[in-house]
């Protein structure tokens, strides 16, 4: 196969039908871990895995898991666009339109548009949850206030 | 308040940020527990909630719950939407594109364009899978083989 040939027939494979058994980490083989996004000092320990959505996806969403360590913490943030939020696995609290909820696997997390919005892990293990979101979406806006993050993931917290 | 100001309130309250706490069946309170679809003599022992989207939603995906019972089955089918599947719980497979795989917590599913399939529930408690959606989607087409579906949802399993 020519290198073209070879490109088109991964991407076919990507884009197949397929079942992916989760390791014993609760991540995905082949599925790449991410960063959260750009170190900007607003967030600390957390990855992102997608799921599906993306450039090759026929479809309109974006279905992502995101993996907070211990301590760890996102961006304290706003948009237009809406979560809805499932926890996996650990234990940690979600600050949301001002109000503090503690979050336990299993919940569900919807996040209006607009709502102020951060994710703390409290706990010793990871903490994860898939999130689903539109793929046209805007940007979020950074807020002062929660827990304004530490890019060194210090287990200690404020 | 008069009655349009109460179901605006209501349609208000509705739209905002909430967690719902999942209970100890894993199923979120004030969630309606709906049938899988019509009952057609295709599917058997499966129910539905839908956590996120619909026509209030600002968002173009719908994030649905699908529980099976024990020997529970989803209609063998196909469409040209996407799937994007995570087990949250107990055990099955999934017949998909021709072949038969395993299940278990945390598995990712993605069911591509017009790929056939069918989720089973071969253990003895519940299988529960979280399965997103374009809101804007193609009715699905019925296919013949795979389990054909018991109404009522017997356990035992061909």
């Amino acid at each position: 196969m020519s290198e073209a040939e070879v490109s088109q027939a991964a991407a076919d494979e990507g884009a197949g039908s397929s079942v992916i058994h989760s390791d014993e980490r609760g991540g995905w083989e082949g599925i790449a871990t991410l960063p959260y996004k750009r170190a900007d000092g607003t967030w600390s320990g957390v990855t992102r895995q997608v799921l599906a959505g993306g450039p090759e996806s026929p479809s309109s969403f974006e279905l992502r898991y995101f993996e907070l360590a211990p301590g760890g913490r996102s961006s304290y943030e706003k948009h237009r666009h809406e979560h809805a939020v499932v926890v996996l696995r650990g234990s940690g609290e979600v600050l949301l339109a001002g109000a503090l909820h503690a979050l336990r696997p299993g919940d569900f997390v919807r996040v209006a548009p607009g709502d102020a919005h951060q994710f703390r892990n409290t706990g010793n293990e990871p903490l994860g949850f898939l999130c689903v979101v539109d793929a046209e979406r805007d940007a979020p806006t950074p807020l002062r206030g929660g827990g304004a993050g530490d890019p060194s993931c210090s287990v200690d917290r404020d």
